[in-house]
């Protein structure tokens, strides 16, 4: 039987600490197990595409979230940035970047995946646009955004504040209006992100070991419904074998 | 010349009636057909995308359609099923899927494909999301949807019936807001459903003999035209030639 | 060192002007040029993706407009052309069609692309859907587009003027509401246009050797910044060193 999930490429953080093993499961068994932790979003941020390595992919970016909070260029009043926010991306994180809805303008390109590559960064997710696609996927560099553009930052939006707590909304980048009534997703500087073709996923912190045993749960419950459904057996017939309802 | 319209891979119901013969079309001609007969949407449900076998595929998927109603589940009084709907799926049909536009969770995933695969269905058509990419597209099962998520149905949305008309409108899954004024269109149970690159049409049980009909001749006024197109005619010239205007 | 922006299919008009040396530059590159020139739209018309000849490809389509104005079949007042738009396509143009946002139909087919074909045109952009995704990519014709339809021009939309000036603004095509309050981006017939995966942009007849002369500058300081970038100098140094800010 083909086993589930197993991407070709995992692109994750090493660690000492048990966390990596969250690039193990996919996004969604990860949201599952949000899900049954009581978080009303799962953890997802809606709407973000993978665009690089290539639209169509079996990476899968999982690690600790650097976080930058971009702004629109006309809001003198937020905080600046002492450095290029890319100069202080850690090794061995994910960068995600919140961004303005009401712009068009990318806020990712070819000079940042070089930068964020140098420093050890294994991947980018936007809650906003990218550009210079192909370079991305020259350098094999994860990319998540909303969308693309020929844009750069300038004179559109700047970065004003990084390892900070994100707050993401769902919105459109089509229309730059509000998402519906999805809850916001908290990403805190160190939560752990896990971003594959279905989507994108936040972990915080203080979840990821019961995150990781009620995926290796839900995992091989699935498993066993899987082999029982492909053998014939009802799905609710299999539910009730082995979820129990 | 090159032949117009043949798809690598067609998924489509074996079946003694006429009706599979749609499968020999394109979304395309068969909405420029339900057009000629007065529909005022063609057809069509709009902005349904391919996802699996692949994001870009020749695929053609065409059957009856066995229609699935999911509502949120915070609808208490919408009725319930007493079996799981992939249970009930009747071999060589195709699963249609109206969810509700408010949500960002997705209604079909891996197992989902395993049973209805394991009963004989062709494909699945969402006018919401889907999740679990990857193990659609290895099972080469034709799915099409408004977009992907993390995100299971518990405990967003709920199936409340099958086997009941639905009327599918136009909607954002950005947003959740209304696609404009372009009208819904009815799914009755064993209707036709035909679905590509293009998009997904819905030809109604008492049209097909006719849909047949104009397809075809409209199919030969296509490749006439093509040809003299291709050798210099203008396109003005090859329609007032061909289609008499 | 990989040479940045090197695409692998190049469609451009053959031209004695300096014109056609836009296509040695990136959509990306122009907007920049164009943003230093002062256009607040820099030029991008947003939310525009390439369907043909592929999904995700280096073509990068470049020619001046030959534009094309659809109006509402409904609007009874609005002018009529005494010929189909395609036969008046001028060698080595790019189609430019601006189309109302509240339809759902495809103003772009098959027979449109042979005919265009036929006469030398070199691409479509289509601020509105296309259909017959399979035939552009056979015939390797570069479409760009909103999205996609199964319905044709009748009876929703048609062609109300050519050779006019375009104002192309932002709309999104799943609602067909307004993409916010960026700037509607001016496109006269002769303007040049670029298009790549990372967006489409118009650069203004007058503005042409300005933007050769600044994305050619720009090049040279983005390859020097990627050079030291790749070589672990900061993106913040880089940019001090080279931009000179």
């Amino acid at each position: 039987m083909r086993p589930l999930h197993r991407p070709t490429q995992v692109v994750r953080a090493m660690s000492s600490s048990s966390a990596s093993s969250l690039s193990n499961f996919s996004s969604c068994e990860i949201s599952d197990a949000l899900i049954k932790l009581g978080l009303p979003h799962g953890g997802h941020i809606p709407d973000i595409q993978m665009y690089s390595p290539s639209q169509t992919s079996d990476t899968r970016l999982c690690g600790p979230a650097y976080t930058v909070q971009m702004v629109l260029a006309s809001e003198k009043s937020a905080p600046k940035l002492p450095n290029h926010f890319v100069d202080t991306v850690p090794d061995g994180s994910v960068v995600v970047i919140d961004a303005p809805p009401e712009v068009k303008n990318a806020v990712w390109g070819g000079l940042m995946t070089a930068g964020a590559q140098a420093r050890g960064a294994l991947g980018v997710i936007i809650s906003g646009r990218c550009r210079d696609l192909a370079e991305h996927r020259s350098a094999n560099f994860p990319v998540f955004a909303k969308g693309h553009s020929t844009l750069g930052q300038s004179p559109f939006t700047r970065p004003s504040a990084i390892n900070v707590p994100l707050s993401i909304k769902a919105w459109s980048p089509l229309t730059g209006s509000d998402g519906g009534s999805f809850p916001p997703v908290d990403v805190h500087p160190g939560d752990w992100m896990v971003a594959d073709e279905d989507g994108v996923v936040c972990v915080p912190q203080d979840l990821i070991s019961k995150v990781l045993e009620l995926a290796a749960k839900g995992r091989e419950v699935d498993e066993k419904c899987m082999q029982d459904i492909r053998l014939g057996m009802g799905v609710q017939a299999s539910f009730k074998k082995h979820r129990g309802k």
